[in-house]
Formats: C-alpha cells, structure tokens, sequence
C-alpha cells in the first residue's frame, strides 16, 4: 500500500516523491503555507494528489486556526485558497479541491466554530477516501479497454503516487492485471521531472507489474516494433470538448499512437473535467524553472546561455483520444455531450 | 573552428565529446587500440566522424607498424579493421572507412612499405579534407530547402561534432545562416546521451545561431504550436530504398513532422547511403548499455531492477522522408532510383 498523503494528528504526511525511488522518506505539513509549498516544489504531485493535498491545506487552516469568530475564520480559510491557488494553474483537481471545501465551510457556516472545523478536516478526509474509490471504479471501467495480453504504454506518473491512491492510469491497468489480463508497462521516463522512470517504474515494480522504462524518443520505434497494444495516460485538465491537458510530451505519445492504429486511452476523475473551459486552447499551461531540463542531479547538462523551453503540460486535441475513463463510466466522442452527460449522472448520484 | 578529430605527429587528436559542454578537452589516441576505445566509448561519435576516425586508426596502425613484409603489414591492418569494425555496428561510414583504407592498401602493395605507410596516412588525412568539403556541398544544396526564417527542429548532434567539420545536418542550417536566412533552432536534448542539449547546442552557441533545447517530448507540442518549419537530422545509415537508421527518437519526429505537414530532410554524405542494404529492415540496431538510461550524471534514476531498453537508433521508413540531401544533390522519392544516380554520380565524377 503507497500512502502518497495522509492526514495524521500532527499534519499532512507526504511520501517525499522527489527522493524516489533511491529514498523513501516522508515529510509532515503542518501549515497551509506548508502545504502549498509542498505543491510548488512537487514533494506531491499529480492532479487528483493535489486537489487532495490542496483541501487539507484548508483543513489545516481551519484546524491551526485561533479565530474567534466564524467571519474571521473564513478570511483564513479565503486566505489560505488564494496562497494555494497560486501554486500550480494547469490541474483544474487543485481548484476544485479549494471550492469543495469552500461550498462546505458555506453550509455549515451558521453552525459553532468548532463544529465547522471538524467538519471540515473530515470533508478532506472524505476526498481523499472518495479519490480512492473513483480510482478503483475507473479501474473497473478501464480494465475493460485494456489487451488480454502484450505491453500498454504510459507517460508521467498517473498512478497511486498522483492520486489518494491506487491511481487513474495505473488504476486501469491495476484493475486488468488483477483481472488475470497479462500486461507488460512500458513506461515512458518523462523528462524533465522523470516522474516515469522514477516513480511510475517504482509503484510497478512494488505491485510486480513487468515494467519497461524507455526514454521518452522510443516510444514510436516500440510502437512500429509492435510492442504496444494500448496507451492509457492520466490528465490534468479535460475541456468541455475532450481537449486534454497532461504533462509535456502526451501529445506526442497520442499522434504517434493516431499514426499506429493503437487506442490511446485517457483515465481521470470526473473532478478532472473543467465544462467550463469550452477547449483546450483556454487552459493555462504551466512554465517551469528551466532548471529542470538544463540540470540533472545538480550537474548541468547545457552550454551557459543557450535558450530553453520547458511547458509542463501539452494539450492533445480531443480528435486523439479514444475514450474517457471516469469513475461514473467511459465517454467517447463527442466528448461535449459525453461528458455532460457523466457529469450529469455524478451530480445526480452523489 | 571546431576540431572534433585531426591527424596529429603524436596520433589522432580528439576532442572529448563525453566532457562537453562543461569541458572542452582533447585526447590523443597514439594506437589503433585507443581509436577503437574513442569510437566505442563515444569519445568521438556521428556517422561520418568515426568513418574517418576507422581511417585514422588504420593509418595509425600502418605508422606504427614494425612489419618488414608488405604481407605482415597487411596482416595487422586487417587485424585492426577487425577490431575497429566491432566497435559501432549501425553507422555504415565505419565500415566504409576501413573499406576505403583496405583498397588504398591494395592499390599500393606493391610499392616499398615505407611509401604504402606514408600513402595510408595522407589517404585518412585526405578523407577528413573530404568529409569537410562534402558536407559544405551539402550545405549548398539543402540550404535551399530551409525556410527564409523560423524555427528548424533537430535531434541528436548531425554538426561539426559528428563529422570531421562543418556537419551534415547542421552543415545546412549553417548554409542556411550564411545565406542570411533567420532560423532558430530547436535542439532535442535526445535523451540518453544527451548529444542535442550537451553538442548541437554548444557547437551552435559557438556559431552565434540562436538555438532552443527541448527535451524530446516537447517536439510534438512545439510543432503544434507553429514553431517548426522544417526538420534536418542526420543518418548513421541509409538503405537502397531511402530508409534512414539514425539516433534513437528519429523516427518519432518524422511520425510528429508527417502529422503537422513539416518537411523532414536527412542530411547524409553519400557514405552513409548503404546500397548493399535492401531496406531498413536490414539495418544492424546497437543496442548499447542499459546505464545509459539509467544513470544520469553518475546519479540512479529507476529503481532496482526495472527492465531497460536502450537501441542507439531506430529505423525511419522512406515514406516520412521529403528528400535526402547530400553533397552530389537532393535526392527525392522514388529513393531506390534517386539515390543510385547520385551514387552513379560521384563514381563517375571522383
């Protein structure tokens, strides 16, 4: 079992993902500003961890708190939304997390401060259960898509360390290896944060799933050698139109899968899905310190003064993507009317 | 002036491609042996440079040769063409190299040893001289295929870095420039080994050609973004019909260049075309050791045990390939016609 984070007495507990997989070791929040911090400089990461991550800083907000009043109160809670806001634009699960908690400081606002603070560390609690449940449902669903047999490619880590636990993508293909199907990961190293190579290859290798690491530039030449039979990703921000926005380098995975023939499939929660962003082109890509791409374990691997890019997401085009996989069902094209309608049936049921 | 490789009275003089661009130092290599250990340790690498390099290290053998018969000396030459050719398998240019050097051998065996040492030695110099003057050939040509300004995306190090000066495919873009055509480059990094962040950078830093490195799974997201306006890279080897083997990742960018409807050039000497060699399928992959993608400046970055896949190059079918630009003209579709007339070409006019 991967406890990517947990809410324990003393704070929020992170398996520290940048020490992995040479160390595992784990860090305590025990502020907001703690845990905005551990966003920031991805000690936790990946879309569904943060939303996660993200409501029990208001948790811990609201737990620290010494205010008097239930107006004071909300202005730290308001406070401590907008310094967690600011960490990471890109995965829409960051702000969702902050609303969720906000909608329910608003209903029980007429109650004792010390009610509205339990209440609201146990909301967390319960985001970080219901994540967990989402992703064995998307698994169920997912499963169902996989090969009975051969390899499924993957890029970054949407896997039990991006989520509460168990994963979206490796969820999938957690669910069809425990469904007898006999898949082989090839994972894509994902460069510059290599979130493949370190992580995704890590939490495999715990669960015995065969593993593959490949740099990044072999995923076409393994796809032409007809190694792989699917590819299933995790997202950090799905449009109104099936736009997906994942980390860099997801679009390329999809044009050469497009190019193969293979499925290119995309698991996430429905929280995942931003209707209000009509299409990829109004979701806000994330630059990061170019630090990432010209360093590798502190040692420089540039000339002094040559330019550098570093996106952290790329948008792939809803025409690339086969399926949807959420917790509440698979969505195909058209994405604008299947996902409404899941997110519908979500509304609904909840 | 960049000298990636040069005859010298000590032996053959490198630069150490390991160490740049932190570094910039030289190793002399004063036997066969030690050229062998360059190519095969990547001291020197690029198609066209260890070609001449396998030249170098037959003419160092004659030099150094204590042999009293011409049938002594044949001996050792053959057993240093033995040694040199199990260093790389993919680059056809090594082999050529050795050809070359082992018909120039025959053409002189009947002259006194000392003229066939001095012959042996002026021919790997005079193939150096060559590998300049055709790649400023081929610049001449392919610069007319560059766009007058915008981005060219390359990968791997096709620069003077990999030939005996000027480069292939970065001979072109430098044809390009001192056309006066505004071109950015944008660098894989190309991972393993780095060779678009650590030599195409540093050797264009050099030339003042303002140059983006990417790592390779952005390429995808930058073309989309209208940044690209054409591809050149270089080749290890091409087959009769036009299939290019070449750095690992190649063939992803001309899966990404067909998608966005961006022109791929190969820049290649007619040395690296193989005719012997039907089609890519043909074409020997050096499957190089695993620590390559595993350790990153000395630093683990998979956990223990996780399978690796590490093929040096990979196999870019004719049909991505909009022309082939060598130092006897532009070849285009059908390639098994184009590159046979420019092959009959240089026979007829050398």
């Amino acid at each position: 079992m991967i406890h990517t984070l947990e809410w324990t007495a003393a704070g929020v507990r992170f398996i520290d993902q940048r020490k992995l997989p040479i160390e595992e070791t784990y860090v305590t929040a025990t502020t907001p500003e703690q845990v905005a911090d551990a966003i920031q400089t991805m000690v936790v990461r990946g879309a569904p961890a943060i939303g996660v991550a993200a409501a029990m800083g208001i948790a811990l907000a609201a737990k620290n708190s010494k205010a008097e009043s239930v107006a004071d109160l909300k202005r730290e809670i308001d406070h401590t939304a907008e310094l967690i806001a600011q960490t990471r634009p890109t995965a829409v699960n960051l702000f969702w997390g902050l609303q969720r908690m906000k909608e329910k400081f608003e209903q029980l606002r007429i109650r004792p401060i010390t009610q509205i603070k339990d209440a609201l560390v146990e909301e967390a609690q319960r985001m970080h259960a219901e994540d967990i449940a989402a992703n064995r449902a998307m698994g169920r669903h997912g499963a169902t898509l996989m090969p009975s047999q051969g390899g499924v490619l993957t890029h970054c880590n949407a896997g039990a360390l991006a989520t509460a636990g168990y994963g979206t993508a490796l969820g999938v293909i957690r669910a069809a290896v425990e469904q007898g199907k006999k898949i082989h990961v090839y994972a894509d190293e994902t460069r510059p944060f290599l979130q493949g190579a370190r992580l995704t290859a890590w939490e495999l290798m715990k669960d015995n799933v065969p593993t593959t690491v490949i740099s990044d530039n072999m995923a076409g030449a393994m796809m032409r050698q007809g190694k792989i039979g699917a590819v299933v990703v995790g997202a950090d921000r799905i449009a109104a139109n099936g736009d997906v926005a994942n980390k860099i380098g997801t679009y390329t995975v999809a044009v050469l899968a497009k190019e193969h023939g293979i499925p290119f499939y995309v698991a996430a929660p429905t929280s995942t899905v931003d209707l209000a962003c009509p299409d990829g082109s109004q979701i806000p890509i994330e630059q990061r310190n170019i630090k990432e791409v010209t360093h590798i374990a502190g040692k420089q691997m540039v000339p002094d003064g040559v330019s550098i890019e570093n996106p952290a997401f790329d948008v792939t085009p809803a025409e690339y993507v086969t399926a949807i996989i959420t917790e509440w069902g698979i969505a195909r094209a058209p994405y604008s009317e299947s996902l409404a309608e899941l997110i519908g049936k979500a509304q609904v049921e909840v």
